[in-house]
Order: C-alpha cells, then sequence, then structure tokens
C-alpha cells in the first residue's frame, strides 16, 4: 500500500469516526413511516460524501412512490481496470426494546473502544467505511486504482425490492467485475474472514382449512377435524425427529462442499459446547447425523417453522377448533437445489400427506437460491490478501446459513460474483439493543478496502 | 296440569314475549366494562320481577369487585314438598360483527315466527320462560307446588367464578333436592330433549422452550432447536392420526355408557352426512374407529389443539426460530376420568415426550370432570314426562359434548343433580349473528316448566 495512502488513513481516524457518529444520528429505520424524512437524510448524507470527494454522477434515485432512495454514484477514469460495485444499506432496524439500551440508540457512544449505536456495525460503520476507503485515493492520488461505483439501498432491512428492480432494470450502468459486498462478519475477533456462500430461502405459509366456520371444541371435538392438529401432522412428515427432511427427491441436487473447504472449516476456531451453551442458551444440538454442526448450519438444507397463526393464543381458556389456521414454513436451500423445483416437489408431498377432511393451500412468499463463490477466483484472492496485509493472519472462508438477497440479484443480472467483507463480530447485536462496532476493526475495514482496491488495480 | 293455570299461560302470551322483549332491550354484554350498568340493569329487571311475582327474599347479591351480581329469590312455603333450584344467566355475548346482523342485536324482531335478538335462546328466553312459568302459579293458585329458589348469574359468557363461590360459601341457603338448568337445547325441533351427560375440561398451556432469545433461522436453522417443530412432534404423539390419544392410562376409567343410552342415540335423527356437510361443513369427520360419531362427541374423551403462541404470523416472511412458544392443548374428559389423574398422566407423558433441546411446563387453566345424571332418577322422569305432554312426543335423552360448568358446582356443593331441559334449536346462532329464539319453544318452555312443578308436588 502507498505510505501516503496508509498515512492519510492513520491522520484521519478521528475526522472518519466523527462523519460515522453523524451518519448514526440519523434515525433511519426504514419500516417505520414516520422516518421517511431521515432516510431521505441519510441517502443526502451518503450522496454528498461521495460527490465531495470526487466520484461522479452522483445520484439519489427516488423509486416508486412508497420505496426508499438508492444512492448511486460513479468514477469511471480508469480504463483497462476492473470495475468494483460496492454495496451496502443506509437504512436501520428499529430500536426497541429502547429501554435494554445502556445509551439511546441514536447518540453513538464510545465504551470499551466499541461504537454503540442503531446501524453502528449493519451497515452504516460498513457502509462509511467503504466510503472513507475509497475517499483516501482521492485525497492522496487525486484518483482511483480501478473503476467503481457505489450502490446503496435503505430498505435492506425490510427486504424491500427497489435495489432489485434497479438493477434488472440497469445492466448496462451497474455493468461490473464483481461486487464488493460489506455486511457480514469476521468468523472470530482478529480473523480476516471472507464469506463464501450463503444458503438460499424458500418462504411459503401452509394453510390448512378443515370445517366452514369455528367449531366449539366441546360441541364437535372427536368428529370435526381440526386444522392445528393436522399442521402438527403434517409438520412432523415434512421434517423428522432427526432432523432429516422427507419430502421425496428433497436432496437430490445438494452438492457437497469441497474436501478443501470442508477441511477449512475444520481449522475454524469454532467451540461448538460454547455455541450451543453461550451462543444459542439451549442443552443439546439437533439436525442431520453424520455432518458437523457448520456443515448442517452452512451446506446442508433446512425446513423450519416459524409460526401458526389462527386459534386461540390469548390469555384464558379459549375451547376452539378453528375453521383454518396457517403454518409460515421455510426452507432454506444450498447449491445446487432449484427453488422452483423444491417448491413442486413440496407442493406434491403436502399434496399426500394432507390429512382427510382438510384442504391445504400453499403460498410462495419468497424463493432465492444460495449461491457460491469460489475461492479460486482473483476477486476473492485479492480480498483475501488485502485482509491478511491488515489482519497479519491468514484470511478463513466460511459460509453463512442466511441469505443477502443482493448478492443472487447481482449473480443473475450482472454476472457478478460478490466479495463479502465484513468487519462485524459474532456479539455484535445485530438487530437487538446495544449494537456495536468494535472501533479497530472500523480502522482496519478501511485499510483492507483501500489494499483490496490497489491489488484489484495492479 | 290445571285448566286454570293452562288458560293463563295461553291468554298471557303476548304479555310474556312484550316482558322477555324488555329484558332483550338490555344489552348486558359480561365481556364489555362499558356495558356494566347494563349488566346491573338486567340483574334489577329479573329481580322486580321475581319480587313482582310473589318470590320472597329476592337479592342483588353483588359479589366481590369486578365480579357481576347474582340474582336470588326464594319461596319455601311448601313444607313436605321437594326443592328445586332453578338456573339462568342474564349477560350475553358481545354481538360483533354487527353487520352481519339482519335486524340490531339489541332490537328484538320476530320473523319467520323467531325472535331474532342477542341473547333471544342463550339465555334471556330461557331464563324468562322458567320466570313466567313460575308465576303462572302465584297468579292462578296463590302459591307454588313445591319449593323454588332461583339463582340467577351474569358472568356464564365469560367464566366468572362469582356462583362457583356463592355455591360454596352458601350450602344450606342454596339446599334443594335437584336443579333445573334451563340453558341446552332440543335435539331436533319438536322433539323433547333433555341432557343427561356433559363432558369435563382439562385446559392446559404446553409451553415448549429451547433458546435463551430468539434465533435467525439462517444463522441457525439446522442445529438449533426449534420449539414449534418440538410442540408438533409432542401433539402428534400426544393424539395419533387415528383420533386415539397416546397418554399411558388415559383411557383407563373410561365408562362406557349403558346399553339402553347407546341404544336411544341411536334411534336419534341424526343424519351424519348432514352433519359433516352442512353443520360442520367439511369433507370428512376424524375420530376413533369403532365409535359413532355421537359416542365420539359424547362418550368418548378427545384432546384438541387450540392455537400456538410464538413465532412470527403477521404478514409476510420473517425467518425466526423463536426461543419458546406455547400451544393451548385441552381434553375433554367422560366419566369416569377423573382430571387430578389426568392431568398427572399427561405431565409425566409430557416428560417423556419432550424432544432434546426442549425444556416444557405445562400450566393447568380450568379442570372440571364429566357429570351424568341417571335417566332413573325421579327428576329426570318428572322432567321426561312435562316435555312429553306438551311435545306430544316421547322424550330422547342426549349428552353434551361441552361443559356447564355449574352443573358440576351443583353436584360438587350441593349433592344436586341437574335436570338439563332446554328449548333452543340446533340452529339457533348462538354466540353468532343472528341470535333466534323459536317463539313457539317459548311458549312450550312455559307450559312445560309449569307442567314440571306441577309433577314434582305430586
Amino acid at each position: 500500500m502507498s505510505t501516503a495512502l496508509f498515512e492519510y488513513y492513520e491522520a484521519n481516524k478521528e475526522r472518519h469516526l466523527e462523519g460515522l457518529f453523524q451518519l448514526l444520528r440519523i434515525p433511519s429505520i426504514s419500516t417505520l413511516p414516520e422516518h421517511k424524512p431521515d432516510i431521505q437524510r441519510a441517502a443526502e448524507f451518503l450522496a454528498n460524501e461521495l460527490r465531495e470527494m470526487g466520484m461522479k454522477n452522483v445520484e439519489i434515485i427516488a423509486g416508486k412512490e412508497g420505496q426508499h432512495p438508492l444512492v448511486y454514484a460513479e468514477w469511471l477514469e480508469a480504463p483497462g481496470k476492473p470495475t468494483l460495485l460496492i454495496y451496502g444499506h443506509y437504512d436501520v432496524q428499529p430500536a426497541d426494546p429502547l429501554d435494554e439500551w445502556t445509551s439511546p440508540p441514536f447518540e453513538p457512544t464510545i465504551r470499551n473502544n466499541n461504537i454503540y449505536a442503531r446501524g453502528a456495525v449493519d451497515d452504516k460503520g460498513q457502509v462509511y467505511l467503504l466510503a472513507k476507503a475509497v475517499e483516501g485515493f482521492f485525497k492522496t492520488e487525486g484518483k482511483l486504482p480501478i473503476n467503481v461505483k457505489f450502490l446503496i439501498e435503505g430498505e435492506e432491512e425490510v427486504g424491500g425490492e427497489h435495489i432489485d428492480e434497479y438493477v434488472e432494470a440497469n445492466p448496462d450502468r451497474l455493468k461490473c467485475d464483481a461486487a464488493l459486498v460489506c455486511d457480514t462478519e469476521l468468523f472470530a475477533p482478529e480473523l480476516p474472514t471472507i464469506t463464501t456462500g450463503l444458503r438460499g430461502l424458500v418462504y411459503t405459509e401452509l394453510e390448512a382449512r378443515a370445517a366452514a366456520h369455528d367449531l366449539h371444541s366441546g360441541m364437535y371435538g372427536g368428529a370435526a377435524p381440526n386444522p392445528m392438529q393436522a399442521l402438527a401432522e403434517m409438520i412432523v412428515r415434512l421434517k423428522g425427529p432427526d432432523g432429516k427432511i422427507l419430502i421425496p427427491g428433497f436432496y437430490k441436487r445438494v452438492k457437497k462442499p469441497t474436501a478443501a473447504e470442508l477441511a477449512s472449516w475444520k481449522r475454524l476456531p469454532f467451540n461448538e459446547m460454547n455455541f450451543m451453551k453461550k451462543e444459542i442458551g439451549t442443552t443439546a444440538l439437533v439436525g442431520e447425523k453424520g455432518f458437523s454442526v457448520l456443515e448442517r448450519l452452512w451446506s446442508r438444507p433446512t425446513l423450519e417453522v416459524h409460526g401458526f397463526r389462527g386459534g386461540f393464543t390469548g390469555e384464558g381458556a379459549k375451547t376452539v377448533i378453528p375453521a383454518v389456521s396457517t403454518a409460515k414454513v421455510s426452507m432454506r436451500l444450498v447449491p445446487d437445489m432449484n427453488p422452483k423445483e423444491i417448491i413442486g416437489l413440496y407442493k406434491s408431498y403436502v399434496k399426500k400427506i394432507t390429512p382427510k377432511g382438510i384442504k391445504t393451500q400453499i403460498r410462495v412468499l419468497s424463493s432465492a437460491p444460495a449461491s457460491v463463490v469460489s475461492t479460486d477466483s482473483r476477486w476473492i484472492a485479492d480480498g483475501a490478501a488485502a485482509l491478511e496485509q491488515v489482519f497479519k493472519k491468514k484470511t478463513v472462508y466460511m459460509r453463512s446459513g442466511g441469505s443477502i438477497p443482493v448478492v443472487g440479484t447481482f449473480q443473475k443480472f450482472l454476472k457478478a460474483p460478490s466479495v463479502m467483507m465484513g468487519f462485524g463480530l459474532p456479539d455484535d447485536n445485530l438487530h437487538a439493543p446495544n449494537e456495536k462496532f468494535h472501533i479497530p476493526n472500523f480502522y482496519r475495514g478501511i485499510e483492507t478496502v483501500g489494499r483490496f482496491l490497489e491489488l484489484l488495480g495492479q
């Protein structure tokens, strides 16, 4: 890394922190309509930063009625060099329960070398470090080592579709060689990490309908079909107590991780007892025999029930047999499972196991395939190298059991692989009270992204 | 029946209907605090009627803070004759959804020889016919053929405890030979019916706790225990798809109805196809093989799940594995099952079938044994005879799969059997919009109760 750039980053640490604090003070909660003006303010704040540092064609893209704006910016004056699309989001989760915060969620406060604030790590701190890393090049060299496009959204926490629609409609404007997605975490403190795979998701509502109207369990119990009993029966036939999913053909296309990947996971500092007792807080883990916990979380599909709607759930005793009840059921997919095919298999199987007296209906609320990035690509290799230079440790590869839909979107419409490089920690309280970002990781993030751009420019 | 009494009932039909209309106009909805004054008005209305007809020691018993009053009255001037405790309730269910009523719920309206109003049949119409039947004796003979006590409550629709507490605390005042409970229905139009048995109830909350906090199904799905999956597994192990309850010892004390009772049920005009398609509105009935539908409803226990609390049930997709989830699970009991014993068996079995990683806890919200009255008793025999004289048909005996807790209370604290004689019809829309009471049945009710008192006095 150029000495000038390194020194610039070092000399501006305080200023960078102050800038981040300004962004964190804007309560840009995407799910609450009353924060709509804050959403706008956060977008404008970032657009201003990008404009002032030297990015071109900076634009706040309003979207349709009810959508939150995207912030776009580009600098394309490095002919022959790769183009990197940099992604992040400026919206945050709600802060409640407020009384569990030690300091106010929108008044960033430093304790133990951490910034405490809603959005500190998810994702304002990481969006801001991306901007500051790029700014360093303009300030020291007057130009960037590669072509860069920023695309920052304000609907990540609400699963909004603005970014998907925009990417689909503007593949030429967003054309790039790779994307940098900075919304993940380190596997463990001080351990440089790249996330190379995400599970996909099929999320459904499974509705069971029995009678034409709610029934009194005294008058009808014992002869009338109960849709909640039927759902329980179906759920147990969808996934057995051993964690095996019983839908015929479900595992057909499941691809094993490579031997190298499996071997690397074994080397991760993962303490199963700690994971079970401290992180989850339970007395036993469940799931498929013959697979390690990390495999079960990252490279094996799962089926989970998230809630049952219908019937009586208030205080006290109401003896109702509901006419209809709906279970929220999702499946996490791994490579190379095809969401469409899985939905088909699921639907036919549910039809088969529907108890008599019950009519079932399935609504698919969302579906996305799993995604993996090969560790052999130059994008991943340069990301790993940049991390190693900063953290002074070998970069590890992990996957995530969750989904980052935008990674699939970039793959699908731009044919661009994503480098998922993040600087959060597993205990950063994302979506919870006392969200934090470890300050050294904020600075390491800036330096890492700077080095990554340099390597890509070489 | 004395000619004078019969003629009195005939001559006063219009007046009786007008009196009932006054009572029906009072919106004495027990569950809504804003109707507290109406509750009081309904109690006072009945107390006045009882006082004016000649009942003694008429009293409005206020109860504890928040309880609705009981109306008590007595006439004990028939030494050597039996004492009958007459029960009913003056409170009603809420009327919503209001827009489904053809005429306003608290403006009684006659259509097709039916009175349409909230409470028409449940239970104001039946309470009022009891009062008018008794009044006839005062008006024609100046005295009653037996000793009579009225105890009318205002918390039946909210499962209030005032009446239970009062009966338990005042067994001497309420001492009686039998009770007359007028809150049931005819098995079919024109068919005189006495209900001789009720199922008991154990109502529980089965809580399953897994993690210390809610988990993201992407991050943890496949390794973390899911309490909703665990509840589904447990529910299927509590009751199999064949309707058999799998708790060891559950059926041990179940008493078969007598051969005579079973034979009489076979003679009831019960159309299974109609029950399934029209009354329930489903495509198949469920339950235990080898038992008729009426047996499954009346003389076999059942286990039903009424709702699952926890997780996500809103619109859209939230991928949560909840830390805790609770199922509302009830069991209907038949003679001679012991609620305490059943709770014990249920608790040990749930402990046994609790999946690993899950902690279960059971809360019992209510419990009451089943009750049956022997058809051999003179109270039932006289009730049946009175019905036959009025309806000109042989009285049939049915049971109900539901519970009327006050019947158990009278049995427990007063050692009094209940004659459950009611004049409603199966399609009277209890607890629903357009509740009705068939006017001829209102008049038949008055005459039947008059004849019943006469027979008891002989």
